[in-house]
């Protein structure tokens, strides 16, 4: 497996188009979609938010078919806008279907914006036509800008790999991060591949891979009403069976979608620092993850990460909550390998270095419970005073 | 049952003393006592942390023992001090018992400030006798100073209730709140009542009030190592037992925490609204408790108050991941009983009124399930740049 320059314009098989609708702003990309060439199987993950926006009911309904595209709008959610606003989203995928001569439930939509608002669906039919007019291989690179709502830059990335089939194909695209953005503008993340997978192996490799990467990032804890990740791969005759090629495609996965979380996460709302958790020695993983989890969303922590403040005792005391079994005399804490506190005795480290350590743009911190064998990784953010500027002044 | 003026000096019964020891800076009360004349019941309840100070471990150890005092420390928490820091509670407060030649474990302790150093120990079993030499029921105004940390203003309350055995008080002084003081120097909060309550009614009412006030109270769903909240109340031959005299009581204790908890929320640091989090119509009190907390806990909401943006998808979109039933249809939220959203449909608002709602120093948010009896009350605060600000710049 290797990166490849470029971002979805390099999977074969797969056409795009963008446009700006003027679904809530003037001149912004806000309408795009993706088409596949020949019928794709798709796995999808969905927000877990009882309350959850029409386009994530229609997608659940529809994730069995043989898809043939993905309509996104940004800016307008389309949550909390009831059965009018699941009417839309069949309208509007119908005409998509219409326009590419296929089934009408093999197209699936995903919103990203202000919720509460109906789609202006009357302007966004009238612009099907032009939308499914002008798809080309090469304007792959356009939808990671239109699907962006608060991120400051677009996400995309590509890769190959080897099978016993052939050389396949990985790439994908994301935007925003938990509820990180204003209105819970969320994560939205699309994959596409040319590699042949079957249904259940594609569901299998989706979730399991999303556990140790989206399922891993942090921003604010939040949890959004519009939250998908869909991945596409061609219907065919002769899917890809043999254990080293499932797992090539599986590492490809694992490694687009970790390094989509990255750059999520580096994006989060006015942070300024990238942080890695790492918890080792916990009584199982499950609550490894309760700690890293736990840690990562403490406000105390972010904000001494934001201040350089090599606070250990906020990174205990957030362990200490998390539910999971921790003791204090097992407990040690490290920030990129500087000792702060070893089995319950605080260390005396050079602050200078620490200090040091905690102002560069990415750092780690090691958690050793000391009583198991469950570790955990986990990517986070510090929070700045951009952040509550970003979130007070974006209003409705 | 009514307010009097005054704090702890206007209980009878109870004695005091504070002074500046230097513990952790100098020039600033940081150790402090309460002395009871007669030998006290005390109920106390504590963090449920697994990391917790040592004073936490004493308080937890003879917290059934007739009690004769609580010596108090600021500017460190005494926490991840394994058992030297345990065996100095032992020294200190066995100091204390000799000077007020009562009995060795009649004695407790609470501590707050920064996490992982030892107490000047040497330098506070020194100071033991000026404490308890200058103790006056005088002092009682001096201690809601002694214990702060980050607060801006110290927090005390007194009230009167008649019983059928007479006239009584009750008092109360807090600090801090949820984790929102650096170094998780969090709530400690004192009570004390010259009305004789035995044990068990006293740990029952402590219980069933804390539910409804500091339980009920979030600044940034934080929990402290040191969490301490302990009530007094002297050991008697005639407890009160009727019915009527047991609800006065809790009528007043239920008033003092009510009351100390308001002030907890709006010297929440950085906070510059306090906001009332009500939720009726959910399936029990249970999931309306759920429900209220994670809207309350929610960042994104908190930046919404404060930036007077009536982003009511971000109220829903909490109550939605709280774990708790919540269906859109049924769905409405009220600012000031201005309607946003009614039955999932939502309701076009005089902008100009919400905003000034919002404006206030102090509104109330209501959120109806709409499918139940389940209701709760949260009390909670907005986040402004200063959380921030005090959180990363606070250095250990």
């Amino acid at each position: 497996m290797n990166k490849i320059d470029g971002g979805l314009d390099q999977v074969p098989g797969y056409r795009f188009s963008a446009m700006e609708c003027g679904i809530r702003y003037k001149d912004r990309l806000d309408f795009c979609i993706i088409v596949t060439d020949v019928p794709c199987n798709a796995a999808g993950l969905f927000t877990t938010n009882k309350i959850f926006a029409a386009p994530v009911r229609l997608c659940r309904e529809r994730i069995g078919n043989s898809i043939r595209a993905i309509l996104i709008n940004a800016t307008n959610a389309n949550a909390s806008t009831g059965e009018q606003g699941y009417n839309n989203t069949l309208l509007l995928t119908e005409a998509v279907a219409k326009e590419l001569k296929s089934e009408k439930d093999s197209v699936l939509m995903a919103s990203t914006g202000v919720i509460g608002h109906q789609l202006p669906v009357d302007k966004m039919l009238k612009a099907v036509p032009d939308l499914t007019g002008s798809l080309s291989r090469e304007n792959g690179s356009v939808i990671p800008k239109a699907i962006m709502t608060t991120d400051t830059y677009p996400k995309s990335i590509a890769c190959e790999f080897s099978t016993s089939l052939g050389k396949f194909r990985l790439a994908g695209t994301a935007k925003g991060s938990g509820m990180i953005a204003p209105n819970m503008a969320t994560l939205l993340s699309f994959l596409i591949t040319d590699c042949p997978v079957d249904k259940k192996t594609l569901d299998l490799l989706l979730k399991k891979c999303i556990n140790i990467t989206y399922n891993a990032i942090t921003i604010d804890g939040d949890m959004s009403t519009n939250d998908t990740v869909l991945l596409f791969s061609p219907v065919s005759e002769r899917y890809i069976q043999k254990e080293d090629d499932i797992k090539e495609f599986e590492n490809a996965l694992e490694y687009i979608l970790t390094e989509l979380a990255r750059m999520l996460v580096m994006d989060g709302e006015g942070a300024t620092k990238f942080v890695i958790i790492n918890v080792t020695g916990a009584k199982d993983d499950i609550e490894a993850v309760m700690i890293a989890r736990s840690v990562s969303e403490s406000l105390l922590v972010k904000t001494a990460f934001f201040g350089t403040d090599p606070n250990w005792g906020r990174i205990a005391c957030a362990a200490g909550y998390s539910g999971a079994s921790v003791n204090e005399e097992n407990l040690s804490i490290y920030i990129e390998n500087i000792p702060l506190l070893e089995k319950g005795v605080p260390v005396a480290s050079d602050a200078k270095k620490l200090k040091q350590a905690m102002s560069e743009r990415e750092f780690s911190v090691l958690i050793d419970i000391g009583i198991g064998n469950g570790k955990a990784k986990f990517y986070t953010c510090d929070i700045s005073y951009d952040y509550v500027k970003i979130n007070a002044e974006y209003t409705t």
